[in-house]
């Protein structure tokens, strides 16, 4: 038993997830350009060469170049080009072909004065979600921001970015299809406008659900290849498909409000949490525990307070450990920064242990 | 102009921060034993030294092992005993004077059968607050586990630890204040029962706004050495005696709806946020822009959406930086893993930079 908390992954698991979202990518006609920012695993990465993956999606450019350093060769940094940031897209796009978003011909330019490499550009389309992107049906504004990147000197439209995050507010595998479905109604029409342009797709809630991509020629799930406690929520896996768990020790118990302390805190899971029924979660016991009064209540820096089910409190013995599927696998492995199997590997996350 | 999102530290403030509290308890009459959870900075623990810290409070065995790599010789684990850890105690206190919690007698007596090195052990109270520890009203079973602990081979008690938790929910000063004063009330009746064993108290809050301790002779706060924007809203601080800030690049403007993205999502701020009036900020931009419609509105992995007054919004520009306050300093330090001087310094993290 791990004295400390530790994160575990099941790699049949992993190998099953990649497998379903490539078999479905191959029917579908459609490149699966994974994202990486959920593993940020040289190691898991490996997995998805079996299974004929070369293009990849990263979140940040120091991401981009952990994987560079394992012979990934094309590379989509799924985030808003920076300008300050240009020396490093040189260094990078002089290797290998390097992808990044941009939504605005202030920043082509900006950044097209500074570039001395090739760097393709994918124009990131806001399917009405909010946070990010020129909206789907501002055809004018799209239009000009195409010219100006075929304008420039070193950048090329390398297509459309869409991630359609509000799928996330999802409660059911129905409600993630039928919000797919609306976007990808959306890129169609976006589609006819520029039908030389491809267009990449993808969260993990519609592509988990989906099995048609209409008008994209390209999908970057990234979460899929844990899932977590979110994603059963949201509706898009079940919970015998989440690959990873925290193993926590059992710290100590108080009888009087069937609380477990554990020793897991916001240091370990990420503070990030779903709200379930009328009560908050920033975890959930797994297995064999699975009790809807059973939850990680709240997390502090290093502490987390599991309320149990009197049946789960019972069972468990302080020094002993519990298992814990995290809410925000990303998030997580993020700070946990290595990952452990049951036969006794410890795989690298970028993050790394020193 | 950093590229990418970077947590500064002003030495200066920290300095100050450091010698108000040290003046306060020197003149109150308290050992101040800072809780180096916060920063986990040896660089920083130095400073500590210039005012006469010997003693010091960390929250894990792996960071009192930071510390004891750092010369720190005298330290307390401010959490419950792990028994599944008992080999980290005894190679940890076989060198320095190690203490940590405790709160059953069943801890006491299975970590005391492992144990081969003397281990001072707190006991946890917990005066209503009810994250962990033992009530503080409930002196039968304090004073059975004092029995406990004086009847172990390996063990003695250390005294009483105290973390007032509940004054992060208050709002104002005088609320602080006021919580402050009840806890030490009740730990008052505690001392009379047991004159001999030193209290332990402390939290920021209640440390920043009190001048006295009542029964306690030792303080631990932690946080008020950087402060954070969660400690302004609390009531424990003003704006100029937060020490962090995090430098983000602004990246794209939204002008619809006067939001600015920014690279600096919870990687990097943690999901840590705080409710102010009607609103939920997870980051506070700092300076000039103090404005009361500016905030960090949202956080993924890797962005962060400021909502912005009209002002700021114009001010605001593409391929610039802009300075935000953490919520939770503690936990963006420890997702940052390093601190950046204005001088160009940067200093260590317990987490380190790979």
């Amino acid at each position: 038993m791990q004295p400390f908390p530790t994160l575990f992954v099941d790699l049949d698991i992993v190998r099953s997830n990649i497998s379903q979202m490539s078999s479905k990518a191959k029917k579908a006609g459609v490149e699966l350009r994974p994202h990486f920012k959920t593993h940020q695993s040289k190691a898991i990465g490996e997995i998805f060469r079996e299974f004929d993956v070369t293009g990849i999606t990263v979140s940040s450019i120091k991401m981009a170049e952990y994987f560079l350093s394992d012979d990934w060769d094309d590379i989509t940094i799924a985030f808003p080009a920076n300008v300050l940031a240009h020396e490093y897209y040189n260094r990078i796009a002089k290797r290998i072909s390097l992808k990044t978003l941009v939504l605005s011909e202030e920043v082509v330019k900006k950044l097209d004065e500074k570039l001395d490499a090739e760097l393709g550009l994918y124009i990131e389309i806001d399917p009405d979600y909010g946070r990010s992107g020129i909206p789907v049906s501002d055809i004018t504004r799209i239009r000009s921001l195409v010219n100006v990147i075929e304008e420039s000197e070193h950048c090329y439209p390398a297509g459309f970015y869409c991630h359609a995050g509000h799928t996330y507010k999802s409660r059911s595998r129905e409600e993630i299809e039928k919000k797919g479905r609306q976007v990808l109604q959306k890129l169609e029409a976006l589609k006819s406008h520029f039908p030389k342009l491809p267009i990449c797709y993808g969260d993990t809630p519609s592509c988990s659900t989906l099995e048609e991509f209409g008008p994209a020629e390209q999908i970057s799930p990234g979460n899929f290849v844990f899932y977590d406690w979110m994603q059963v929520q949201i509706g898009s896996c079940s919970p015998n498909e989440i690959a990873v768990y925290m193993e926590c020790p059992v710290i100590e118990k108080f009888a009087d409000r069937n609380q477990v302390l554990i020793h897991g805190g916001a240091v370990h899971f990420s503070k990030d949490s779903v709200h379930i029924d009328d009560y908050q979660s920033f975890g959930e016991p797994m297995l064999k525990y699975l009790s809807e009064e059973t939850y990680v209540k709240s997390l502090s820096q290093e502490h987390g307070i599991i309320q149990c089910s009197a049946d789960v409190f019972d069972k468990l013995n302080i020094g002993e450990t519990i298992q814990i599927f995290p809410i925000h696998s990303c998030l997580t492995a993020d700070l946990m920064r290595e990952y452990h199997t049951k036969e006794g590997q410890v795989l690298d996350h970028m993050n790394g242990i020193n």
